[in-house]
């Protein structure tokens, strides 16, 4: 099924190769700089071909790693094939593969979990040393070399324009189409020659629609026809479609005090199940003529488009259930003008976030009363995924707005606790708090004010009195009273959970 | 000593009234927005007589507090005489007076903490509601009613722009020729109407030198001729001088690698002691051609454009000693084409920062092996101060530094510790650590690299066995061992300081 026909350049079409080969080109130590953006875009051929390249290295009793480095997380065939080779050493900026979790977890991976926006320009800027081999997965190659984007765009333009040496994957699968979707900016440079971002509504153009890529750099060119593989959605439950409730009755309400018209401002909306509902809930509101600005487009920012209530949407990836990939390509004439992909380093720039004024709604694992969020750390030592862009937005957005069910693994543990295991988004940047008991306003509240607030909207009534009791006796006890906590009970309830499974007495 | 010579405009000159007039306008439960950023710019009459009227008011039973808002901290004649008359409610978004400090700290003012940045857009966003009265110092009124800027920017435009009514000191200490100092960009609107703020260099001039002022929202002008107050600088100490030396060699480390020029990128200095030695220490190196873009300008800032090593300077305020007060007047001809005053929105934006590429060096309370730090609440709960512009700088900085003694009161407190009590800069957001044992550079390690990389170079050795202890059991036994942790033992550093009075064991 696979085909070169895609290949229009002919010096390219000569690099032709097998993943075998191209895998050979990767060499132990190497930093690899990788395409994908959740399952989407990543290459699907090269990552399974080195990660049996690299297990018969170890089972040889050499010693075979790669530095990893991609756009956030991939799909099975990159991260789960090469985590389960124990092919990585260091990984950045972003991992959701189970595999590569647990490992990570176990201290086998290093993993450096870093603000998606800071990814390019850091690397430009020389703080991680040299980038040997970019592999990038694309949709075709043009007559003149340059290469239309696949279903992500992620750090791709600056690992090609990085990388002492290309690999492409050209994957038939992707439908060519999408030419003409995706944004690439090349005006970005090094301090003290950088210039504003030319970006004044969620939908502008300001670049190109393909990479530019030195042909010379390219070291091989594998085609493949393999699938994006994105998990599906769970159907909307009841604990969700509550949250999603509740934050529409707030962005009503900001519509009826003057401070939102009904065309909203541009959404940011984290992946996941409780993100899918929230955008499932405006579907029932006054609100149109909606624009996203994003960091990866899901299910149900399709279904608004579909509906005609979201008119554009701007994102780095698509992160689309097999059927909604499937309706994405049946209507991809009427998505072309709708969507946008963009480099993460302007989807998540702060600059265009904060001038944009976006909307931004993300889950979390847990806040405290005061109103800090950790995104990342279960029980403040285990990674779950990381911050990936979510800080970007919450310190940039017009108004910030974390969702999370209060309780988790059936109620042995409560989202809302007494203090943060570790923090990921401070009280700043945490404007609004919602769980299915209610939503918390948190803006111009003073800590103790924030507490109150958070423990009698958001909490679960099961937890509610133990963070009340505990409350009222830091606010009795604590060294100040500007944040009244006590040190040596504040994590008590993460301890309680490590030791018992659970954080009820 | 005062003089009305100062306004040039007929009608406000007709506003002139005394302090006591000017502070009856003030009603209980209004907000009032006031000028001040540091020592520099706050009004110096109103409040006391504003004082006086409060306290007179409680002895009579009757209950009158205000909403107090202002750049930052202000001087004893404003956050001291308020806080001392129990007149302040509600207080944002930064204070450093003692009096305000222990009142917050004891649960008596509401306090919110607020990244300095968001401050004027917030306000104008309608999220902290009306703000009733604002009170402006400045150093005179031009015929057309335009108002010359002090010694502090702030959030005054925001205030003269949102407020219903506006008192004006026009304050004969300040020297007239300042005018044409300031940057007052008139720029900024509201989502979906911002544009890119057009500044492309640290000494860019994108505004114009004065507040515009409708004449009639002004209630009242009062006319004094009083000095700003600023701490003096403690001589710099051994300490401090080697936190300098190590920041210093890491810079030119820098500079050696390619990554910086001997130009370095536009600095960024946070206030205080430590601030200042480090600033001293740039003098025996060889970087020229300096800029500065930040938030205060200090005595060091001084010193750096007197020897002309520093070729300009923005910042929002002066925060110079009585010394260096009197050679900015003396001298004023020299500074003035060299030192730009801008509104806070401005020289705090993330849009700006992050273009600029600053290099920020900020002082901190606590940081913990992993590198969050704690810029603002002592043992988790009793405030310093406060974030301040701190987040502005350290998330959006080309370098991100922190500083600090590894040792507080006398060695009873390390400032490296398991567990930050709270925190106000994330991991992601600090690459640099450097106490008096020596800097850690941060950039690119995984968070058990960042522990070790703490411990080893930043921990006084009386803390250092201690901490190497906590991390071996963490690593050995944490939940997760990402970042390794154990959360019954992570904050009881801090509960044996508050039990015992000290860290030790």
């Amino acid at each position: 099924m696979t085909s070169s026909d895609r290949i229009k350049n002919a010096f390219l079409r000569s690099k032709i190769m097998t993943a075998e080969d191209a895998a050979s080109l990767i060499q132990s130590g190497n930093t690899v700089g990788m395409s994908g953006f959740t399952g989407s875009g990543y290459p699907k051929a090269l990552p399974p071909a080195l990660a049996e390249r690299i297990e018969t290295a170890h089972d040889a009793g050499e010693n075979f790693k790669i530095n990893l480095w991609t756009g956030a997380s991939t799909g099975p065939e990159l991260d789960g094939a090469l985590s389960k080779s124990d092919a990585i050493e260091y990984r950045l900026p972003y991992n959701s593969d189970p595999v590569g979790r647990e490992k990570i977890n176990r201290g086998e991976i290093d993993y450096l979990d870093m603000h998606l926006s800071h990814v390019a320009p850091m690397v430009w800027e020389g703080f991680f040393g040299k980038l040997d081999v970019a592999v990038i997965e694309v949709t075709g190659v043009n007559e003149d070399g340059s290469l239309i984007p696949a279903t992500s765009v992620g750090n791709n333009k600056t690992w090609i324009d990085c990388a002492e040496k290309v690999i492409l994957e050209v994957n038939s699968w992707h439908d060519e189409r999408m030419l003409g979707m995706h944004d690439i900016y090349y005006g970005t440079a090094l301090p003290p020659n950088r210039v504003p971002i030319p970006m004044v509504s969620a939908d502008a153009r300001i670049g190109q629609p393909t990479f530019r890529c030195d042909p010379h750099k390219v070291a091989g060119v594998i085609v493949t026809d393999l699938p994006d593989r994105n998990a599906p959605f769970s159907p909307i439950d009841d604990t969700s479609r509550t949250i999603a409730a509740h934050l529409m009755e707030f962005l009503q309400h900001e519509v009826k005090m003057g401070r939102l018209t009904n065309r909203l401002l541009p959404l940011q909306s984290g992946v996941g199940n409780v993100a899918n509902a929230v955008l499932d809930g405006l579907k029932d509101t006054p609100f149109h003529d909606l624009k996203a600005y994003t960091e990866v487009l899901q299910d149900g920012m399709m279904d608004l488009l579909d509906s005609g209530q979201l008119l554009t949407a701007s994102s780095t990836a698509f992160s689309l259930s097999p059927e909604a990939a499937v309706r994405f390509r049946e209507n991809l004439d009427f998505y072309r003008d709708k969507v946008i992909l963009r480099p993460t380093e302007i989807s998540n720039h702060p600059e265009v976030i904060r001038r944009l004024g976006c909307i931004s709604m993300n889950g979390m694992i847990e806040a405290d009363i005061y109103g800090n969020v950790n995104s990342s750390l279960v029980m403040g030592s285990r990674i779950m995924n990381g911050i990936g862009g979510s800080g970007d937005f919450a310190r940039n957005s017009f108004i910030s707005i974390f969702v999370s069910p209060s309780v988790a693994k059936g109620g042995k543990i409560s989202t809302i606790v007494p203090q943060a295991s570790h923090v990921d988004h401070i009280t700043q940047d945490v404007q609004v708090l919602v769980t299915e008991q209610g939503l918390a306003d948190l803006r111009g509240l003073s800590p103790k004010k924030r507490a109150q607030t958070i423990i009698k909207n958001c909490a679960h009534p099961d937890y509610r009195p133990m963070l009340e009791d505990y409350f009222e006796r830091a606010k009795r006890d604590a060294y100040g009273l500007q944040t009244p906590s006590l040190p040596s009970e504040a994590l008590s309830w993460h301890q309680r959970f490590i030791d018992t499974g659970t954080m009820r007495p």
